[in-house]
């Protein structure tokens, strides 16, 4: 498949997803979201994808969704006729497809089997800031800028951010950039723990790619994919025995594996590991251990 | 309705709430709780409220539960006759009379459709600090103080905090500051995330000003009241498809409102948006998308 | 019972718990879980245990997992022999002798009803890390060292960690630490929020019972033991009214204590309190308000 609104590059087995439609700052279209499931799709199935990179061609990262249909850019019966309706009027909200287009990608990011890195090189505003949210790290230019804008255009959050955000930089920290809708520069989403790291232009994607070559020199890629699962599935657990449950069984399967038996023996022999393990064929019998959540 | 506990004043949209007991440092009463209950039912029925700051006369915010019943001033028993009891003589946790008032306050507060900014002006403890916990901003003066008394008094901390206060700060800090029940002063809160920002005395207020105007003047009212809930109700959701199947409601109801399209006309035309829509009138159908949870 | 890997000290009302093989950098066996689970079970039963520090013999706090068996170290059915299998040859997962170790022992501690201090005097890593988790405050020594280093050995964090980390340090912190597999010093711990205190070595253990004292001095034992349940507990919880059903009880039931007629009496005197309550006698009648999750 040939994307006309992303790049989709992989080196020495990091994949750099570009946004690429910089004369538009990079804002999502429904074509550019449906390339970017594509590429998170293909980066799943290929043992050779052990990191993912996503920034932004130009000078902006995403600046949110494409306003080109002006007023009517979020009227989705302008766009598709008017949606059915049950019985009694109201419109049926089960239909699939009024889902929020912003929450189809962010839940596929969700269930992402590989490691993801934001390099946030500028602007990210609306659907450019959201998308990022099930991103696992973001590191930030020091020319990034960041706004929920949503507020300031009569509309709310998407993308599932309300879920996200508030776990990632707690509930007021949330609310106060949400209510406002105002745009904030690198520092107040340092301090804010939005990003983790801020760095100069020139360093970002060097940044990146060094954090994510850590991951592809030292560790085991099943290890990589559970621990993803792992840590994003119990944020919403009730109670650590959920995460028993599944470490478990993890003990057991893996504590078999070859990649264990490799992974303590060149501790043991203080010599680097080497992991042959695949995301594709070599993921433990239980996984995955939960019932994917159904939109309805 | 005339309060005797507590004051209202609504200012260009903006409702100060002030604790109004400054000769008992506004010493939570049976009498202030219903009045605050009051105030934020009536917040929420006006259009012309579109954030709350809330604050205390005098030296004080809050010096926490009044204690002018000595000894007896948590017994219920001695306050209203001996509580109701099951057949086995163990008491009735099910009684509403047993409710803890704390909680029907901060419960109430977190059922509200306006953004609210606690203004701490001074000493905050027991219930003077629990209460906040459901307001979305916390700003300090320098002079406050904040105190997680209840372990010093042979209580535990009320008013749903141990919901709120990890949520908010982490369950690390939330442990430390109720362990030793000591108080601290505004730093320490600003360091443990329990503020977000610290003033000196004589800009508290006008700090809260500007934030409420900033909401006040740019956003949509409708906006901000899902905003609130949506953020608030996420923090429990065991799934980021919980937000999905909300977002997705909204972004059809909303996405057709003269909000959004006055908002995207607005953008487009680098202007001023100007919002009409009303939280009394205007809220979409599929709100409130929850069934209230019950006492029990 | 006399312990072999583990010390157990109580003085002036505070026990210490030092793992005790520093030949062996104090590396987790199965008789050191054994003990440091009986260690636990003995505080909570001894009024005279009110705060629990827990440090490490010698230069490390624990280095992880014993790997005297190499290669197997992790294998379970090289150590046991080949676990039950149902009729379609796939292991019996709900099979209890598959438990993760470590988590035997996290979901202990975080069952414990004394606060739990751990003192991080070196190097902690692997399970010598995710045991810190559930303790309430960790302090550490400039001396300490922490690794999530599972993925460098191709296994995945245990002793559900995955619940316990992101809820205290956030998803992004636990994914950055988790996917590298990297040892970091203590002032990375500090700012990512893992620990709350970093001191010279020498202050370590001082710092440590100063905190202690301070609980132990000047608040009620039955207190502290429904706050720590209190928080730990709402932390899963998904609404405020959860714990409202909570603190009702305990305003009704603590309300009438001695101990709260002691705390109110002595803040209005002016003077400390003397709490007389004790765990093992005076929880009230509602603790323990949930059933315990099972293993399956």
């Amino acid at each position: 498949m040939a994307y006309e609104t992303i790049k989709y590059d992989v080196v020495e087995q990091i994949l750099t997803i570009t946004l690429n439609r910089p004369e538009k700052l990079n804002a999502l279209t429904a074509t550019m979201k449906r390339e970017l499931i594509d590429a998170f799709d293909r980066a799943d199935k290929d043992d050779d994808v052990r990191a993912i990179i996503v920034t932004g061609q130009g000078r902006a990262f995403c600046a949110g969704a494409d306003l080109s249909r002006g007023a009517d850019s979020f009227d989705i019966d302008a766009w598709h006729g008017p949606m059915k309706r049950l019985s009694d009027g109201t419109v049926d909200y089960s239909n699939p497809e009024l889902r929020d287009s912003g929450g189809q990608l962010t839940l596929r990011i969700f269930e992402c089997l590989k490691p993801i890195i934001a390099a946030v090189n500028g602007p990210a505003v609306g659907i450019g800031l959201t998308m990022q949210l099930p991103m696992d790290i973001r590191l930030a230019s020091e020319t990034a800028r960041f706004g929920f804008v949503f507020s300031q255009r009569g509309i709310v959050p998407e993308a599932a951010s309300s879920w996200f955000l508030p776990h990632i930089v707690g509930v007021a920290q949330a609310l106060e950039w949400c209510y406002s809708g105002r745009v904030f520069p690198a520092d107040e989403a340092l301090a804010g723990r939005l990003v983790s790291k801020v760095v100069p232009p020139d360093r970002l994607l060097s940044t990146a790619r060094a954090l994510a070559r850590e991951i592809v020199e030292k560790t085991s890629p099943v290890s990589i994919a559970l621990i993803r699962q792992m840590m994003w599935r119990m944020l919403g657990a009730d109670h650590p025995m959920e995460a028993h449950k599944i470490d478990s069984r993890a003990s057991y399967s893996l504590g078999r594996s070859s990649d264990a038996k490799e992974g303590v023996t060149a501790f043991l022999e203080k010599r680097p590991a080497l992991f042959k393990s695949k995301v594709s064929t070599d993921m433990p019998d239980y996984f995955p251990w939960w019932a994917e959540r159904e939109y309805k």
